[in-house]
């Protein structure tokens, strides 16, 4: 119910037009039908600024494929993250709009143009090649919710040169996003270079005490530089979702 | 050294006024000196956006008034985190111009007035009342570092109606601080609410299974919430910081 | 032994028609023969106020169909949970009259009605649609035990209109199992707004930080809703054994 | 916003005593005003079932004592939980009605008589005598909120005798509140026993790798008992809160 | 070396016939010759007071073959722990005399009678039917160590009055060995029956929060039955080792 | 109850001396009644092999008088555990025949002469002299529990020579209690050495990574010498019941 | 840039040949640039000794001989670590030249003789035969990278005579690894009989309590011999890095 | 005993000066005793390459002085680890040529001079201000062993040209241990910049998150830079036992 439907609502009470039990119960649940509509997708995106997405690690083709559908119907563009390549080869012959990336494990159609509402540029940056599927992960999110993107691989801190070499890159981005595993110092050598949001994403890559990625997400929430928030491991989507926001502020 | 004095100390190379050896010195570490200046302070004002802050856990009065007393002598604004109060007792008598803010635990000096950089508000919102030191320090930090601020307090989920009564006021900030100990649910609403920057802050507020703020931790990591990044436990301060440069883009 | 077996003991060794011995050996465990019977699925009923079931993981067909032909020949009604599809179908040959759920992975065979003792309706609520199949279990067993049943879906706190909308359903329920993975605030909410027992149930679903259902599970057992009981990660099937007994008191 | 005073709204609205911007002003926040009042206590008490309670821990005594005074002057009952005893003697004076329960280290103000809305008897079971206080604090927390109490205490699994010689006690209750440290293997035997709702509460009783109170909460989270649900570490209240629901389910 | 040996060499260095240097070389490792033997098999037992045995998981039939193959030429008897049914199979062919006990993944070769060399009956107690192949291999491993045994399986506390039916069989033992699972309780109300030895053997049976046998293990460490020992998760080959040596004493 | 008084209870009530119904009270919780007694202690020592303990960590000094006063006036021997230096003082004037031993924090009480129950001698082994108090509350509760006992201290793995230079003393024991922190190698070597039962205790001696025992715990439950079973950490109290049964076999 | 051609680039611009801006962007990154080259691999054996070695684990056959022929190219030593099997067997034919070792599971090409630069011998030590594969892939980095290695296997504590016959070998190395599983007691006696160096290697061979080999980590950080340090479970490749440059001081 | 005693021994045997079975007892323990005296300080510094150090923590002063005693009769030099300013105001007067390093909690006495026996420099680097006490028992024990030392201080990775701007001092260290607090991201940069042993020790310093030193800890075991070694954390002492070592090889 937007807030034009409700003064409508009112007036034909007012007139007479309905009851007033009628009234009492479409006005039951108001703030949130003051949202507005029926439709999830839309829903979403006017309450949290990006449009449904389609998490596709543990669905089947066939759940995929009719949440797909539905969406398709409605002429929205399409998101699926954590998409194996054997799904995705399945669906590109039920959707031959779609396109597959497959370093990020995503699929997207672009039914309508991308609109371009981020002011500045999203840099993603990784520590270290295993790291780039989710760092990939993060530019095929941050381009699809409308923001110019760039991206440094293999930076890590053992190499600390590799960094300084790219420090005007880091310092014309808008935000940063900093992939890394294994002890994840990287986003508190950028936090500490930059005057600008960094989000730091731990990755799984490593193995033995890296437990699957807590070092690298402990070592991030302990950053010694202040301004460094954090992620879920392996989370690229969620980092470009808060970036996506930040480049809207 | 700055880019001027860079360009001085190569034409003076070229006059002949200093030797190839002593360029050569000056030179070493050039990136770095590019940023320019001796002093810590102003070097991280320039590099990350915000000046140096004390962190005044750990440390004793005597430190801390070392350390003080020098960036006083600089005309440094100054922030104290983390400050108890018999120690900042001890220092009003040494700093006249200073004030405590016994809930944050924190102290300040404003020697000339805080810029107003930030370009809305920055919101804070806690779940309980024992958050709230943690809420106050974020709040004492966004606005030493120049920034509008706001907070809304004791709303957390188990009364969900408390925090709906608020969704104006969540509506109309730039960024928002959530800050909650125990459960740590509290971002996934704000979040689920808005179409703004979320920094999660868990708190230690809790017992037995909230193990010192991990339930609360883990909770906001797993936020379902697309757009909500996370600081460690009890960092108001970072989550300031964060949201300051966010406040900014 | 029932009370009346015991007293006609006592009678028979007074009048001697049983030596001393003998009464001593009948007398020993008498506290637990007390209870009555032989067969452990109808001492079970009694003892704790339901059958025996067959929990079906990690147990082979042939195992779980040597217990099943026992009971059946007993009469009983039979619930095997955590059935893999593939051995479902195995057993559908051996015996006719059993239904797979095959969402929530349990087969039935009710060889008698089952007897509706519940006083209410045990509604069960999950977070989200991978959480289902936990919540199925927990519904299936809830209906094989004797209760009236109603589900709400997909209605995690991040968008908490969905679950706000359903309050009347919410409030019309005797007791609520409240299904999430992730961060596992569902039961908060849900807890905060109704003054009806609520059982939460954690899930393994999530990835990264959610360790396998850990995070959810320290979420629900420092819920700030007083009221809310948890169960082990996964266990749908123990919730419903909990709300059935919680629905007959 | 009682029913009532919605009617009221409405009718106003309708013979054109308020404009249309007030009462949209005025409706924003429907569903939650219909519960209907501005007083938490009262709120919560209609929401959930139970009034607001103290949780005494981490707050001053003159926080707790403004909070108390503000009950006091509307009437209601009062109950204080985690308070210290020195604490206690502090409100001792203040209020003359308080009664303080030291080995619950709850304090209780009973302005009106408390009405047993409670069905049965709810029966607090505890392990060993250090067990006792969170024991206590159940105890008191149910006849809060309106419930016949009993308790059995110091009848761990190592002495399985004692609870044996208990097993009608146990059989008349209609909830037993089960608390244990170290193993925390009695919720299981006590569940094995009885056909009513055990909530098992883990207690910080141990030392070594009883990791404050882990080993117990997952013994009990792991129980082969079914129809067992657990609260977190030392949490007497909150089971004493569940068990309240179910016992007028 | 044994004591005659070094007995002999000091003469014949007194005789002179062997140099100072060479006396010195072989006295260099006095202590562990005096044990005496190149023989790993014979040795162990002479120190340990049990053979060699092959732990067989993550060794290839080829590694588990030579060693076999060279004990079998010392005419040792042989038992190989942890050994899966298909690899068992291919050895069945190139050691005809070898036995495959399934349930407890265990192959034996007596080349000659084990000796009883146990003082009384190792009983083995299981909880429930899923941890009968820890159960198992404690037993088979204590019979090939030269005891007698007997086992009683499926008496976990959720059903505490089967235990105390067997209360006589618990009584008759000299050590006893009690594998279980999920909440690992039985071990606490074992020895709170019993005036002997009890290991407890923790197992990886249960899921979510039993964490792959923690909970258990925490369960047992913490028994508030004095005198319960524990070994590790679905360790019935240790268990079976100590109570030998145990019952040996 | 003993077997005796069951007899004449039986005996009573065939002669018409006591009514159906006093005799069907009497006999209700024969089992346990059986064992014995309305006293715990003596029940204890029957059904366990050893007298009821206090354990004095937690306690207040009045809930022990209270405890051993009535203990004393039955004639029984008492041992305090984990009793704090002051306390003990207090005690003593209470109590003029009770023994203090500092290191081990126990106080004991012998009415009654000891009896010497062990076969052989308990040798306890600690690795450092930080160790020497769990070791020492070992050795008096061996001594307490009726059995020879011997010690050997701070001979751990990185002096390994100090260990192997009492090999006699280590193969001369019947059992033996192995006490370590840090790494908690030393009960493998010992294990490796000897054909004895070994009980290890691992110690919270130790900082950062040994976990307040944790590290101990781990590397002693992973034992490579097979025969090894292990308590609770600093749990020498436990050590020394496990190794009086283990004398007694 | 090396210095010699910083000097020429100072001289050049004192010349006039280049203007004052090139002579500034090409001094930007001079420390780094300073080290000298585009190549990484030549870079980072200036940097930190070792040439860049690949981690064979998690990528693809494609991936690692795209690198590899980068490599070869340039007529460098290449080492693959962490290769299975199968594809060193597809390389095997693109690179006749390569060498596969299947204990260590890695893959070198010497296209020019491995320098011998370190001053003693590497010896790496074993406590199991299951361990072996870690110690294998140590012994091929470290000769790999240019030192004289040797190596004793199955020297476990449990056995600790097989140790101390091998004192002579031990008391040669320069540097000593020491590879152990399970409890990971091993390094510490080996670091209290030598002088030398001892880097601890925690394996992940163990089941249980071992947590994948976080009991010997933990068991090596608390080694009571001074002077161990450790790295990452199953890090063999790690530890020969470290022995390496020890060899070399 | 020394090999020349020894050897005295057995000329002594020879010409029959003592009977075999004297002979026989003095050579037991041989291959120990061979290494040479009673005294455990000696015997030490011969096996491990340095004195026996007194870990003050845990001690009382009467402990530590009775050890010092011993240790000063036989003119050792003496030192003492992590000993609180009170107790060494204690000593001061009983060893009036004690010295006590107040930062490092450490005490040395000196009564020979220090043998200057490394060959290089050892250089110990910390990442923060609050990290200098691990750093200062480091240096006080590098240099009491016989090394030369520098230190640099607060060049954490927040602000890497802090660490850039030291890179001649790094290059002209033998080995470097490394001092880090919260994200322990110091070795890796450290270890990617130099071609020396790089020893990398946790500290406590940090808090949330950094769970007492485990989040630098498990970064530094997850360092990317290979050849970096890890000890315990806040072992400043045993990081420099080990890098004394490594400056002797």
């Amino acid at each position: 119910m937007t807030p034009d439907s409700l003064k409508n609502l009112l007036e034909a009470f007012k007139r007479g037009d309905i009851p007033v039990d009628e009234a009492l119960a479409q006005l039951r649940d108001l703030p949130f039908q003051d949202l507005g509509c029926a439709q999830v997708d839309h829903h979403r995106e006017l309450r949290q600024g990006m449009p449904e997405v389609i998490f596709g690690e543990g669905k089947s083709v066939e759940q995929i494929v009719r949440i797909m559908t539905a969406m398709v119907g409605k002429g929205s563009n399409i998101l699926v993250t954590r998409l194996a390549a054997d799904k995705a080869h399945d669906m590109a012959r039920l959707f031959p709009a779609a396109s597959y990336h497959s370093e990020a494990r995503c699929l997207t159609i672009e039914q309508k143009p991308v609109e371009q509402k981020g002011k500045g540029e999203i840099l993603v940056v990784s520590a270290g090649t295993s790291d780039i599927p989710v760092a990939a992960e993060a530019l095929v999110t941050a381009r699809f919710l409308g923001n110019q993107t760039s991206h440094v691989y293999d930076v890590g801190v053992a190499g600390i040169h590799r960094l300084l070499a790219r420090r005007e890159q880091l310092a014309a981005a808008s935000v940063i996003i900093v992939v890394a595993g294994m002890e994840g110092a990287l986003p508190s050598v950028v936090g500490g270079l930059v005057d600008k949001p960094v989000i730091a994403v731990p990755t799984s890559i490593g193995y033995g005490a890296s437990f699957g990625g807590i070092a690298a997400l402990l070592g991030m929430l302990n950053s010694c530089a202040a301004g460094v928030t954090v992620v879920n491991i392996d989370n690229g989507f969620g980092a470009a979702c808060a970036a996506n926001l930040i480049n809207r502020v």
